[in-house]
């Protein structure tokens, strides 16, 4: 089968992750993808934040849970905990990506370009949306000064990578939600 | 190189088709690479709808086309016009992503999948924004129901796909967008 079809067929959302940092070569490669990406309008593209630093990472993660578990409905908070307990699933490196209001299709298409790029390393990696939860809480805004967000830039999508702490199988794609007009 | 980032790195983004259909095997291969798209939240994933009917999307590029000449501000019919005046570049096939509201960042996912899919099967391919103007206009009823939109479907992202009239090139990325916090 063509590599890339089958990296797409085999890619799995990692929920769980070992501490170990994929080299920094590594971590440029996927950056490198990310602003490789194509735009559905032709706008500029989002900038990349590649977050290593764990303790900024264990931080953001922290208040995020704390945020989740003082809100009325616990469902997501439990399921969180029944994970492990952590909203980034213990990864070392988090790709952040920054947005102008109105692109969302756009970080879409660079958080598959980020994850696809991390498959193809071998990295495990899951797209993540509810990593905006601590950038909506009462610290948000210092999170966002020491990730460096300026102007108008917005959290737009992060994309979690590292090792998989064990292997995992991609959903069964729904081939019903596929029609041709011919 | 690895080849799913070759693929990724090369990519570009093709505005003229030849009239050739490529095989439907290359298009079950895409559709299928479409609908084993990871989710930002876990949503159900969207409809895609394969259109290879040339006549069905030259009457809507013509009407898109149209509607374009008719708008008060010319610049993007005349881009269009010195392009080749069509709206889909005559491309053979387009694959129509449906969504529900609020998706966008899915819908990017998806057409990335399809974008680099068709790319790792040697073809041409652009996601058109723009494709959603027919769709929008006196005649969008009559597009929805013959691409077969139910219940509360809309447009999300269209993807155009054929062999490349002549190759091309990506853009230079801008690696000026990517940032370290170790």
């Amino acid at each position: 089968m063509n590599e890339t079809l089958n990296i797409i067929a085999q890619r799995y959302s990692c929920r769980a992750y070992k501490t170990r940092l994929p080299a920094k070569s590594k971590l440029e490669a996927i950056a490198a993808a990310a602003v490789q990406s194509p735009r559905a309008m032709n706008r500029q593209p989002g900038e990349i934040v590649v977050i290593t630093n764990k303790a900024f990472i264990d931080e953001m993660d922290a208040e995020g849970m704390k945020i989740l578990s003082d809100a009325e409905d616990k469902s997501t908070y439990e399921r969180f905990m029944s994970r492990g307990g952590k909203l980034y699933y213990n990864a070392p490196c988090m790709f952040l990506i920054l947005k102008k209001p109105g692109t969302d299709a756009d970080i879409g298409i660079v958080s598959e370009n980020i994850a696809l790029a991390a498959s193809a390393l071998g990295l495990g990696n899951v797209i993540c949306g509810m990593a905006v939860i601590p950038f909506n809480g009462s610290k948000g805004k210092l999170f966002k000064q020491k990730a460096g967000f300026s102007g108008d830039w917005e959290f737009g999508m992060a994309v979690l990578v590292g090792y998989a702490e064990k292997s995992g199988k991609p959903h069964e794609p729904d081939m019903s939600k596929i029609r041709f007009v011919e």
